[in-house]
C-alpha cells in the first residue's frame, strides 16, 4: 500500500443530486467527486481518481475501507442467508458479537457492562444513555460540555454545543447545562473545580444532575483532549453529587485514541459508555450503549427501535474485535503511529507558530481560522488527500487517518498536509515579513 | 415455498444474553429461540426449527428475508469493494438510488420531493421532519395523534402516544399535542372537525402548529386505518392553519398498505414524508425524509449524522425499487393478498364476535385483551408461526406477512392463526355457555 | 342610590400616560376618562362624570367601591398604626382574617382547608396551586380547559387558553394540556367522557396529570358555565386518575355566582381552591390558595413572596366576611338579583335571536362578534354605563354588576344595555329585512 | 425615637395558625410573636413587646412602618372615597404617581423609561421583564446568576438560584442559564470575561440570550455586591451579544444601596428595571417594570392582571417619592448611615475573623454557617432586635434597618448584634483556645 494519490481533475455531473438530494448535504461540497470503490486507506472516484483518506468517515473507518477479513466474514454471512434483520431477537450473529465483546474487550479490561443495542446511530445511543441516567436517578438535568458533540435528535442535540446544529431544533433545547471543558478558560483555570463549586452550592442555580456526559477527546469540537487528572476529577464529581458518568466514546473509542476505549488506563470507569462509528469495523450502522449491570432497570421495550440489531454489523464487529483486539499488537501499532503523528504535527506547528490538539491517532493542528483551514484542506484535496476540519470555527485541521495505515503512507499524507500548510500560510507570512 | 413450519421444542442457552444484553430486549422473550438463517418467508433457528414469519421485522421485510435479487446485488457490491461508508459524499450507490427513486417512484406518481438522508432509523427521519417543519414555520407545536408511534429519541418520542415508551424519557415531553385519531371517539364523532374547531379558536389553548404528523394506518397503535375523508380533512386543516402535513410512512409505506406510499390515491399530498423499515428492501438500516423542494431551507450540515448515507442500503433499496415497483405487478399482487387477508380475518372476527382493523396487507384482529392476544400468538408460535400484537393494550393480533408470500402459504399461516384463536377463545365461550 | 349616570363628554389630557405608561394598558382605551373617586356602584371622573359600574374591577368589587363598613375598618386600622407589611409574621389582622374564614366560611360549609397566603395576585395563587399539585403527585402535566384564564406568569399562563396572552410568553408554554370545556363541542358531546377516555388509554399520549384545573364559570373565556353534572364528572375523573382537582374561583367565587364558593351545592369538593379578586372586599391585592390539610407538604418558605401577607387586605377581608356572609341574607339577595339579571338577558337574547351565558350574577349575552360587542359597550359608555366584553372573540357582553346593587339600579343599567343592543343590532336587522 | 427594645417573653397562642395556615410560613417560626402595631423602626406585639426592626419587611419598609406623611396621604385618600381598585384605568392617583416618578426620579437622573404596572408583586414584575425581553429579541434564553433571587412564579423561579425554592416547581425550570456572579470563583477570576468567552463561542452550548438579568447587590443570595467594573462589563456584554440588560432592583432599589436606583453612578443604564418592595413606601403591594420606550412593543393587554393598578399604593408611592427624593437630603443620610453601618460591621468582622458583604444600607456579616447565624439572630431577638439571615447556607446575618433610623438607634441595634455575635462565637473561640 505504498503507491501515491492520484486526484481527478474534474467534478462529475451532479444534476441528480441537485434535483433530488436535500441541500443539507455537506461533504460533497468540499469534496466534489463521485466516489465508487474503496479499500484500505484509499477512496476511488468514478473518473479513476485515487485519494488517501485522512477523514475515515469521521473515525467510522478506523480499520480502513472494506478490510478483507471483515469483508469476507460479511460475504460469507450473506451468502449463507444469515439473518439480516431480526429486531431484537436472539441470533447467532448477536451471540457471536456479545461473546467477542465479553472475551476480547470487557473481560481483559476488568469491565462489567451490559450492552444495549439502540437504533444504529450514535445519537440513538446517546439518547438511550441519558434516558437511562434520568430514569435511574430520577433527575432531569444533564451536564454536558462546551464544544461537545453528541448527535442531532432532540435529546442528544440538547447536549451538543454547536450553535449551528442547535438552531436547527426549532424548539428550545432544555434540561442540559453546558459547562466549560478542560482547558476552556485557559491552562490556569481548573474547570472541574468550578463545576464542583457550583454543584456543591445550593444557590448556584445548577440543579443536581442525572449525568455528566463527556468526550475524553472532543471530535467535532476541535480535538480537545481532556487531561487524565481532569477526567478523574469529573468522575469524582459525578460520584460525589449522585450523577452518572457517561463517556461518549463514539468518535474517540474503537482504538482512535490508543486503547479500545478512550478512557483506558486513565484511572476511572464510566457508569455508561456509548459506542458507534467504528464499532462495526466496516462503517456499517451500529451503535451500543454499555452500562453497569446495576443500572439495567429498563422495562422490556421501554426504549426500542426497528434496526436495533443490525446483524450484518454484528458479524463485522465481532470479526473486527477478534482480528484487531485479541492481543496487544494493534494497540502498540496505534501508539507508534500516534507518536509519529504527534511529532510531525508538532513540527509543523512549531514552524508556523501554531498549536496542536488531541491524543493518539486523533490529532489536529489549529491554523487560526476556518478560512485558512479550508484553504489548506482544499489544497490537500487537490493533491489527493482527503482531510477535514473541526472546532468552533472549523479552525482545526484534523487528521483521522485509518489506524491500519502503514508508516510510509501516513508520512506521505502528512507531507501533503505540511506542504499545503506552508503554501497557505506562506503568503501571510511573507506579507507580514514585507510589512 | 409450500412446505410447512417446523417449530423447535427447546429454547437455546441464553446465558450470554443474560450476562451481557440489557433487559430492554423484548421479542426474544416471546419468541425464545436463537435464529440463524432466513430466506423469503422463513426464519430458521439453530436447532433446525423453521418458522413462518408474519412479523416481517415489524414491516421491515416486506420483500421477505434475503430476497435473491437484493442479496445478489449486495454481494456483488461488496465483492467489488463498493464504498460501505461515505458520510454524505456523492457515491455511485447513492446516485443509483436517487435515480431509481426518481424514475420508479416519484415521477410516475407526479411527486416532486427532495430526499434527505437522515441517520438510518425511523426516529431520526421523524426528528428531521419535525425539525424542518419547525424551522420552516417558525412555530414549535406539533400535532400528533392518539396511539401514534414515531420513535424513541426525545423529539419523536414526544410525538408518540404510548405511556410506557413516554415514561422512559425521564423529562417531560413537550411541544406536542396529541389529538384524537380518526374514529377515536367512535364512528359518530368527526375528530378532524374537533381539531379544526380548536385550531380556529384563539382561546382554545391549542397553539398554531408547525406540523400535523400522522400515520395513515397506525402500526404500533393498533392498525387503526384512517379513512380517506378524514385524511383529506386533516390535510386541509394543515393547509388552512399554516401547518405542514407530515405523513409518517415508516411502517405503512413501501407497499404494506397497497401502493408504495400509503397515501397514494387518497386525494392529498403530504408536505413531508418519512420512510424507513422496508426502504432498503433487505432490512438494512435506512431512513429517508422526503419534502417539497420549497421546504429545503436547511443550511449545509444543520442536521447530520455519521451513518446518514448507508451505501449498502442504497444498493439494495435501488434494486428493490427497480425489481418490485417498475410496473404494476407487485401492487396488484398486494391487492389480491390483501383481499384474501381481509376476507379471512373478517371470517374469524365474525365467528368470534370480534372486529378487524387495518388496510391492505397491514391488518389485525382485536381479540379483546392483551392476555388473550398473547395466548393466541404463543399458540401460533408453538405451531411454527411468528406473529405479534399491537394496540394500546396489545389486544390486536397483527398480520404483517411478507408481501412476497404466495397465497397458499398466507392461507396456511392464517389457518394456524384461526386454530389458535378458536382454541384460546373457546374455553371462555364454553364457560359462559355453561354459566 | 337611585340617581342616574351622568357621563362626561370629554376625554382628559393623557400626555403623562402617553409619555410614561406602557402601551400594554387596555381599559383606559375603551373607557377614556380619568377616574377619581368611587363609592358603591358609582365611578366618578375628574370632569364630574358619574358612571354606573357593571365591570366591578372584573369582579374584584363584588361589594361595590369603598363599602362604608370596610372603609371604616381600614381607616381605623391605619389610624391606629396597624401593621401594614408583616411578611408572613403572625399579626392580629391575620388572626382575625383566619378566624373569620374559619367561622363564617369554612365551618358552616363543612370545609376543612388550610390557607396559603401567596403573593397577592390571582396568578400567584394559581402558581402555588399547580406547584403544590405537582409536588404532591410527583407528576408534571396539568389539565386545563379551552377558554380557561388563570393568569400571566409563566406557570399560570401555560394554563390559560387565550392565544394573545400566550404569545406574550416568548417561550413555549409546556406541561399543560388544554381539554374541551363543558359544551365546547356542542350540547351533544360529553367532553368529560372524552377526557376520561383519553386518560384511561395508555396510548393516548395524554400523560397522567398532577391536577385538573377548572373554573366553574369561565370569566375571561366568555362566561361559560359548566353544568353540575359535568363538574361532578370532572371531579370523579380527577379522583379516578390520581389527579388533584383545583377550582380556580378567582372570578366566580366571593359570591359572584351565588354562594361564597362557586362550587357550593354542586356535589363535589375541590382539593385545592384559589381565591383573589373580591377576597379583600375592597379591591385590595389579596390572594389565597386553599387546600386539604393532608396536601400541606410544603417546606417552610418553599414558596414565598414579599407581599404574601397584605395586612390591609386582611382587615377588609375579615370585615367583608363578617358583614356579608354571617347569615344567608346576602346570598338570598344575590339569588334574587341573579334571577332578575337572567330574566332580562334572556329577554334581550330572545328579541334579537341571541344567546346568554353564565350563572348567578356572572352572566352575559353573546352578540355574535367582537365588533358588535364593542359597539354596544361603547354605546353604553356614552350613556354612563361601564360594561365590558369577554370570550374568544370578545363577543360576549358581560354583566358584572356589584352584588350590593339595588334592583332599581340593576334594572336601570340593563335598560341602557338593552337600548344599546337594540341600536347596534337594528341596522343589521333592517338591512337584512330590506334585502 | 431613642427608647430601647422591650421584647416579650411569651409566645402567643398559635392554634388558629396551626389549624388554618399552611406550613409554608417561615418568619413566624423564627420570630414567634403575634405583632399588632408598628411605627417607624418599631414593631409591637400583642403582649406589649417592642422590637427594633432590622428586617424592614426584607427591604419593603425602607421608610419605616406607617410613616406619618404616607399614612396621612393614604387616610385622606381613603376618607375621600378615592378609587381603591381601578384595573388599569386612568386615575388621579395613577397620574400623580407617574408625574412624581417623572419629575422626582426619572428626569433628574436623565432616564427615559416607560412604566408598566404589573401584578403588584416582584415576581410579576420580573415575569413581565423577561417576557418583554424575549418578545423584543425573539430569543428564549435568559442569563441569570448564581445566588440570584427573582421570585416564585415559574418564569421568575427559573431565574432564581436557590435549590430549595427551585425544587418547589415540580417541573424542570428551563430557558435560563445561571452564570457565576461577580466574585463567585474568588477575587482573581473575572466571571464577566468567562461569560463573554462562552457567548462569543458558537460551540459553547450557551445560546444567544434574550436578556441578562442581574441584581447589583444580591439580597436573598447573601448580600453579594457586584463591583461597578463587573456591572459595566456585563452591560457591555449584553449590548455586544444583542441581549437586553435587566436590573432587578426590587430589593436593592428605592434607596437601600444609596441612590433611588442601585445602579446610579455606576456608568451604565439598564434596558429594563424591576421595582417592588419599598416602592409603595408603606409596604403595600406594588411593582413596576420600567423599560426604554423603544422596547414598549406590547399589544394592549398582552400582559395584564387584576391588581395591576393598586391605587392605594400609587398614593403612598407618590408621597414617598416627593417626600424623600425631591432633594439630596435623604440620599446623603443613607450615605452617612451606610458608612456607620460599614464601619461597625467591619469592626465586628475583624474582631472575630469574619468578613462583610454588601453596599450602602444593605450589608451583612458572614458568620460561617447557618447554625451560627441562626443562633445570633435568635440571641438578638431575645434582646428585642429583629434581624434575619440570607445566603446559600443562611450564613449571612443581614442588616436591613429602615433608612429613616437615626444614628443612635442604628448604633443601639448594632450593639445588640455585636453582643450576640460575641456571645455565640465566644464558646467556639474559648474551646479552640483551650484545645
Amino acid at each position: 500500500m505504498s503507491f501515491t494519490p492520484r486526484p481527478s481533475k474534474t467534478a462529475p455531473d451532479t444534476a441528480i443530486y441537485d434535483r433530488r438530494e436535500s441541500g443539507v448535504r455537506t461533504y460533497s461540497r468540499s469534496l466534489p467527486r463521485q466516489f465508487d470503490k474503496a479499500e484500505g486507506v484509499w477512496l476511488h472516484d468514478v473518473n479513476g481518481g485515487r485519494y488517501l483518506d485522512f477523514l475515515s468517515g469521521c473515525s467510522s473507518l478506523n480499520y480502513g475501507h472494506n478490510h478483507p477479513v471483515l469483508k469476507q466474514a460479511l460475504l460469507d454471512y450473506i451468502g449463507a442467508d444469515g439473518i439480516a434483520h431480526g429486531l431484537d431477537l436472539h441470533t447467532s450473529a448477536k451471540q457471536s458479537f456479545l461473546e467477542a465483546l465479553e472475551e476480547v474487550i470487557l473481560a481483559p479490561r476488568g469491565l462489567d457492562y451490559r450492552a444495549m443495542f439502540t437504533g444504529p446511530t450514535g445519537t440513538n445511543a446517546v439518547e438511550a444513555a441519558i434516558k437511562l441516567a434520568r430514569k435511574v436517578t430520577g433527575r432531569e438535568l444533564v451536564v454536558a460540555f462546551t464544544n461537545g458533540f453528541h448527535g442531532m435528535t432532540l435529546g442528544a442535540l440538547a447536549c451538543t454545543g454547536n450553535a449551528g446544529k442547535r438552531s436547527g431544533a426549532g424548539v428550545p433545547l432544555s434540561h442540559v447545562a453546558h459547562e466549560p471543558f478542560d482547558g476552556y478558560y485557559g491552562p490556569d483555570v481548573d474547570t472541574a473545580a468550578l463545576l464542583d463549586q457550583r454543584l456543591s452550592d445550593p444557590s448556584s442555580g445548577l440543579d443536581a444532575p442525572a449525568a455528566i456526559l463527556v468526550e475524553t477527546v472532543q471530535g467535532e469540537g476541535g480535538l480537545n483532549a481532556a487531561s487524565p487528572e481532569w477526567l478523574r476529577a469529573i468522575a469524582a464529581i459525578a460520584r460525589k453529587h449522585g450523577a452518572l458518568l457517561i463517556v461518549d466514546d463514539i468518535q474517540a473509542g474503537c482504538g482512535r485514541t490508543g486503547g479500545f476505549f478512550s478512557f483506558e488506563g486513565l484511572g476511572f470507569t464510566p457508569d455508561i459508555v456509548t459506542l458507534a462509528k467504528s464499532l462495526s469495523g466496516m462503517g456499517l450502522p451500529f451503535a451500543l450503549t454499555l452500562f453497569r449491570p446495576e443500572l439495567d432497570i429498563w422495562s422490556p421495550g421501554e426504549h426500542n427501535g426497528t434496526f436495533r440489531g443490525n446483524n450484518h454489523a454484528f458479524v463485522t464487529a465481532a470479526a473486527s474485535l477478534r482480528h484487531f483486539w485479541a492481543d496487544d499488537g494493534f494497540q502498540d501499532r496505534i501508539a507508534r503511529l500516534g507518536n509519529l503523528l504527534e511529532q510531525r504535527l508538532e513540527q509543523m506547528a512549531e514552524e508556523h507558530g501554531l498549536s496542536t490538539r488531541g491524543r493518539g491517532m486523533m490529532r489536529g493542528i489549529d491554523v487560526g481560522s476556518g478560512e485558512t483551514a479550508s484553504a489548506i484542506t482544499q489544497a490537500c484535496f487537490e493533491k489527493g488527500l482527503i482531510i477535514e476540519t473541526s472546532g468552533s470555527h472549523d479552525e482545526i485541521v484534523k487528521v483521522l487517518a485509518p489506524l491500519v495505515i502503514d508508516e510510509a503512507l501516513l508520512g506521505a499524507g502528512l507531507d501533503i498536509l505540511e506542504q499545503s500548510i506552508s503554501t497557505e500560510l506562506a503568503p501571510a507570512a511573507s506579507l507580514s515579513a514585507a510589512a
